[in-house]
């Protein structure tokens, strides 16, 4: 399985939000993520940048 | 190894661009994405979506 842990960037450090996501759908006002579990957050975020090898998904605030 | 690939969607029908990205960092202009493989490749687009379990990125032209 190659899901990954979403992270929200706070004061430049990563915060874990939600582990073993698999789904990331980004919106007008937010972001949707749902993990392998079918648990879904939607989050003020947008995405900063993905490593996939590290299995991570870092998010960051929106700019409003 | 957990590396996805890459696709544009264009006309509703994704389209291949880079195999095995393993980082994703979006600009304020396009996206930037790498492979393990550290070939480099910048597209005037954004993400539309994740799915890490199917080992898919999925972007889409920007909207200007």
């Amino acid at each position: 399985m190659c899901e990954a842990n979403a992270y929200l960037i706070e004061n430049n450090e990563p915060v874990l939000i939600m582990e073993s996501v698999d789904t990331v759908k980004p919106e007008d006002d937010g972001i949707n993520i749902v993990n392998i579990f079918g648990e879904q957050k939607f989050i003020k975020a947008q995405i900063d940048s993905l490593s996939l090898v590290d299995h991570k998904i870092f998010l960051k605030k929106m700019s409003s």
